[in-house]
């Protein structure tokens, strides 16, 4: 029998009114021959309200009880969703994620999935059961406290839950179509993607695109997990992240319709760009005055991860001969950046530095596509349609299928209409298949 | 070092400004020298307002959802409470029920605690810190499964940790002052009642008396666990429920101040009228005509036990000589009056009485005391006093500490306080310690 892994964000389980659409959804799935876990989120703004909570009793508090306090939210919303889904005439039970076997280190508020040991999930399917398990949450594998995974994964959950019962496919369900080729409300005419390999979801994902959590694409990725996002308004397929070879899978086992060229190879050699990406989210620190000595570099990024920042793109610039110092500037999410600024401080003696500049006006567009390395065409016709639309490059950074740039906050959007249209990504003048994207 | 167990109720945890107000009362405790567990009920409402959610999407949602949902209220309060703690400088954890090992049986929505085993509520004290617990709520022995005490059951949590840590008292803490000899808002002279005993606190707390919980203080007696009602919102002492051995020990912990008189033994052979109570939440079912042959009665009973329906009080009338068939009254609360209504009328064919009387147009008024049996003229002039304020009885069930009336529901509070004047209760008339009465 297939077995069908389906999340539900927050905003799908908004009120009494949405879940129980939900359960009809979840129900109509079962009864069509499937098992059925699914994973669900906090109703709507839960989280946050009771994040709010947390602030007027506290300005700071403990880890280990925000996690308590937060975990109280799924717990909420999966209870309901199997009291609508017995409503319906199936059985539901819902699971925390200890009770489900979701085992993870005890770094409370961004804890990592170590293991799923989902024997009472599996027992629950034995009895031809719905098993609803709470997204975002686990139970750390020494102490055994109560963890959250931190934001937004849910998503990671429900892939994980996948791999471990080697689902045929999960579901992510979310209030858009799928992913995009750009976010629509800054280009109208941006396209939904049918499918999308795991390699550029996850640059898509690492440089703003908000539809997938970049953990759930690593996560999939590693255990080859067949993703599609759609939307729980309707039933249009939305897309498909996975690798050709997983697809023919997908496609074999009949769990579901897939795209016709989702399999195929594409045209080899040949650049194809698959959407353009933007992120508000990041600030800018400039070490200006680094001694250009071995090791120097090392040691600044040594210290920015002992404090657990997470660096994204790093420019080092050449080295002035006549000084014998040389500028570092990197990038990183605002919220980290107080943190960084004073870990920084503390190390400015030793490294020697001159001082530091921090700038969060920035905004970074990201243009993804397999075969950009081999095709040095792509950069350059990026840099020629931003310039043309007269928007200043700050610092650039590439990968094998992406090339970022840092501009200023306020020219992101006429960046991202410029480079969607360079590249004939707007929908009167693309195939139906166009290869990765972003969404919002 | 002595330990006091502490319970709040949900008016006391209502919002963020109760819940830092007992913050600082629990950091107090600690800081007076005192090992500190502290168990809570959800925040004012909440539980309602779950209940209603559940109810929006399912008129009757399965007993281990709502069980799963509910416990959600106090995951909330105890983890607000633990931040509240830990912003004044003391370090607080808290702990599910099924954490702080409240093991229960599995029927969900009133599940009876089997045991607990308080592992890691002892390393948390061991370690110094202050142990919040989550009231109400437990795991089940078999299944694993989460489950719920029923209703205003976090009480019962309180004492039976208290209990299994030889914890010098039990505060429970509430919205009134302590127990009182009657409803102060019918009797507006009702006094505090210092002291009193596990007996006579159980037949007040059974007959309507709402300040504890029938089971919490079934527990206590059974364990010995001296019970502290009192005021969140004051520092007044408010009224220890234990007998005088209990209270004597109490005294040598030193652990707090209690009535001077407490474990003296009163004035033995004197019936000591502890307080009137009553209570209105009850109905009447009267099965006419049963025949009168060995084993009816308890035909009858037998299938109300089967449907898990608690009878209050029963009266069987003398039966008639020439019918060769009798009556048989008896109350239970209103909300499993239609229960019992409907599994009587299942057996009338096989019992073979003539039929059904309901009447929830009723109110019971209870007076408490010891020494009543050996003391006949207290009953006397209970009827007595009854009869002269117009009040017509039409059941009488008596205790050896308890006479129980039930009368026309409307005439409850004249026969409340006439009991309390008959019996020189009001504050003006009394001496300072009282022991026995009801709170509201």
């Amino acid at each position: 029998m297939s077995l069908v892994v389906q999340k539900y964000g927050g905003s799908s389980v908004a009120d009494a009114q949405c879940i129980k659409r939900v359960a009809q959804r979840i129900v109509a799935t079962k009864k069509a021959g499937h098992d059925v876990v699914v994973v669900v989120s906090a109703m709507g703004d839960t989280t946050d309200e009771l994040r709010d909570l947390a602030q007027q009793v506290s300005p700071l508090p403990p880890p280990r009880e925000l996690d308590m306090l937060l975990t109280a939210g799924e717990r909420i919303s999966m209870a309901l969703l199997a009291m609508a889904i017995a409503n319906l005439g199936q059985t539901a039970k819902s699971y925390t994620g200890s009770q489900a076997g979701v085992i993870t280190t005890n770094h409370h508020g961004r804890a990592k999935i170590i293991d799923i040991t989902p024997g009472r999930i599996r027992q629950t399917l034995d009895e031809g059961a719905i098993a609803i398990v709470a997204g975002f949450q686990g139970v750390s594998q020494d102490t055994k406290e109560i963890t959250t995974l931190g934001r937004g994964a849910s998503d990671t959950t429900a892939v994980a839950l996948a791999a471990a019962l080697g689902a045929d496919v999960c579901e992510i369900y979310t209030d858009v179509d799928g992913v995009f080729t750009a976010d629509p409300r800054i280009v109208p005419t941006a396209r939904r993607i049918p499918q999308i390999s795991y390699a550029e979801m996850l640059e898509m994902a690492a440089c703003g695109a908000k539809v997938l959590h970049l953990r759930c694409v690593e996560y999939a990725r590693r255990y080859s997990v067949p993703i599609h996002v759609r939307s729980s308004f309707s039933t249009k397929p939305g897309t498909w992240v996975a690798d050709p070879e997983v697809m023919r899978k997908v496609a074999t086992s009949g769990v579901a319709d897939v795209p016709s060229r989702s399999f195929e190879e594409g045209e080899m050699e040949q650049p194809i760009i698959s959407g353009v990406a933007h992120d508000r989210s990041e600030a800018k620190i400039t070490v200006v005055g680094v001694p250009d000595k071995v090791g120097e570099a090392a040691r600044i990024f040594t210290t920015l991860a002992d404090a657990e920042i997470n660096i994204d793109m790093i420019v080092q610039n050449v080295s002035g001969v006549a000084t014998g110092r040389t500028d570092i500037s990197f990038t990183l999410p605002r919220a980290d950046a107080q943190q960084a600024m004073a870990a920084l401080a503390r190390i400015q003696d030793e490294v020697g530095f001159e001082r530091l500049l921090y700038d969060d006006r920035i905004g970074k567009v990201s243009l993804i596509g397999a075969g950009m390395r081999t095709n040095p065409g792509v950069a350059a016709r990026f840099f020629q349609a931003v310039a043309e639309a007269g928007v200043n490059i700050e610092m650039i950074s590439t990968s094998e299928i992406r090339v970022s740039l840092v501009v200023d906050e306020d020219d992101v959007d006429a960046a991202v209409a410029a480079a969607h249209r360079a590249f004939d990504l707007d929908a009167d003048q693309v195939e139906a298949v166009v290869y990765g994207g972003t969404g919002r």
